[in-house]
């Protein structure tokens, strides 16, 4: 079974990015200072560059990860995990977060679950400092199932201009230091929801042994977000001769994995070797891999695979990175090297 | 036919609205300046005031107006709606567009349909002179049915704290005026379909006499943006001793019609009266109105019955406003007066 199967066209949605990303460019004004397809968009306040403030915005779903709380009754978890997935996404850019907007869009409105979903989005920004905004409450019936919602959200951050981080000077030799992730986070779920409910004949409530939980608890565990981890190095500068910013790189490890994730970051001519044998895959990974029978490559396209954030590093600071990410489970787990950007595994 | 008929309960969503801006208020840190429930939210990047720029925010969707666009299997149009939608909610703050993102979610991908989409959005984008900065693609197999999706949108915008408009000077004596709406904007189409295509028992392509064009056509019709119009006006003080901005209120008829959100803009101890015989009612409302038997009332509460946007002015001003919006069917339709912060008709 693979991504494709489950009815996830990760090819077709590439080329869909592709002639979105054209019509963008035909809306760029003089702030724009990223193309789509970095992890979060970048505007100039002041194009003229006298304020260097840059504002980072990304807009996210939670995915049908949604489908297992809908079948765990549990509503008050997936509003954290969509604040902590936007924040990771303008946190690898360098950008703290300011604020944040939530668009939810039911069927039916049930005032309970609404309220619940909304305590997850506050509880969220609370932890990461980030103003919960404004919102948009949509009751739009005859378009969702009953007791059915969809969930997006909406993020600006900001950063110093000079502060942004791009990955632009990754270069061989360069050491990338994984974090660990929460579980699934929130990608990758159509598969799990397959392999769990369907090929394993699961429910929520199913106890299993190997991950010491019910497969609801293993799959629901929130997006963990790197913003304490990290906040304390994104103004720290390399030991190394010459300089520039301790974390030469950030990738947040979303849909498409490692695999297509840290490719987002490396510069021309350098690829990435990841040593999988570096880190230990969590149980949940094990679990739905041997269910499904999912081949090794897909797994590492579609699933975390335990490593919920890379950072780039030059190889001296590697020790000062380590050191100060010892409590969130840093470890190093490849290095780049010169070749096509891509992403080689050793087994 | 009422709006709680139609599946559409506008109290439940006020309860709801009522608990979530308590769960916001807790996650506000110093920048932010609004409380939910304008129509932006408000965010000063340097909350010490040095650096006087003020972000608005908004989140839309495009509600049940998509369930025509799936009909008439026309995708390019709601992109636009959304956009104007989304410019129109931080407009009636003083801002103007920086930046807009979307999230488009579907069942299987469909190139064709998402591209179109997103046509819409950067066309939109353009006429704004706003950035399409980023989105969110999400495929979600199981989610949507096939063939459908959802759209909403995210745009930040800028303002001058000092040119913040927020209705809080509007006093008894003052004038509305309104401006001509192309259409049912965004809102109302769960009633608007009802009534079309069950009770009226049309289809999308059924050719209606009063309409001059087709139900299609009609209800598709993209939602306008007043910023062409009003762009111009932002910065105009008032002729009345004392000065003022000119543009004392901006309110944007959206979900709830005249009769919910001219509220929204005025001060504690000012009503509207609203004379109706003002305007000529577009044939589009007197169709649906007819059709469905909806009370005036009802009417007034669930669609914006050809006013899309109102501005509350100084009556020395009036000359002035009605002078510069001539080409975009500007007219006088009431004024403030003392009394509980409502809307009252005159028929």
């Amino acid at each position: 079974m693979d991504y494709r199967s489950s009815g996830v066209d990760i090819d077709a949605g590439h080329d869909v990015v592709r002639r979105i990303r054209a019509l963008a460019r035909e809306t760029r004004t003089p702030g724009v200072l990223s193309d789509l397809g970095s992890f979060g968009g970048l505007f100039a306040i002041d194009p003229s560059g006298r304020d260097d403030t840059v504002l980072v915005a990304s807009a996210d779903g939670v995915g049908t990860k949604l489908k297992v709380a809908f079948l765990a009754r549990r509503h008050d978890t997936v509003g954290e995990d969509l604040v902590n997935h936007c924040v990771n996404d303008i946190l690898v850019q360098g950008a703290t977060p300011l604020f944040f907007l939530d668009y939810l869009a039911t069927g039916r409105l049930a005032p309970e679950v609404a309220v619940a979903v909304v305590e997850g989005i506050a509880r969220g920004c609370r932890a990461n400092g980030c103003a919960l905004l404004g919102g948009e409450t949509a009751e739009m019936p005859g378009f969702y199932a009953d007791g059915e919602y969809d969930l997006a959200g909406f993020i600006v951050g900001r950063v110093a201009r000079s502060a942004v981080i791009d990955g632009r000077a990754i270069a061989p030799g360069d050491v990338f230091v994984g974090l660990s992730s929460s579980g699934l986070h929130t990608n990758g779920y159509s598969l799990a929801r397959k392999i769990a409910f369907e090929t394993l004949g699961c429910s929520v409530d199913t106890f299993v042994d190997e991950l010491g939980t019910t497969v609801g608890e293993a799959l629901l565990a929130p997006h963990r977000s790197y913003l304490p981890a990290l906040r304390p190095l994104l103004e720290r500068r390399s030991s190394a001769p010459g300089g520039g910013p301790l974390l030469k790189g950030l990738a947040h490890v979303t849909g498409g994995g490692i695999t297509d994730n840290l490719p987002r970051i490396l510069p021309p001519g350098v690829g990435a070797r990841i040593d999988t044998r570096a880190w230990q895959v969590p149980p949940i990974f094990k679990w739905l891999g041997a269910g499904g029978h999912v081949p090794h490559d897909d797994m590492y396209r579609t699933f975390n695979m335990g490593i919920g954030m890379i950072a780039a590093c030059t190889a001296a600071d590697v020790p000062v990175l380590l050191g100060a990410l010892e409590a969130d489970g840093a470890r190093v787990i490849g290095e780049a090297e010169a070749g096509e950007p891509g992403v080689g595994y050793v087994r």
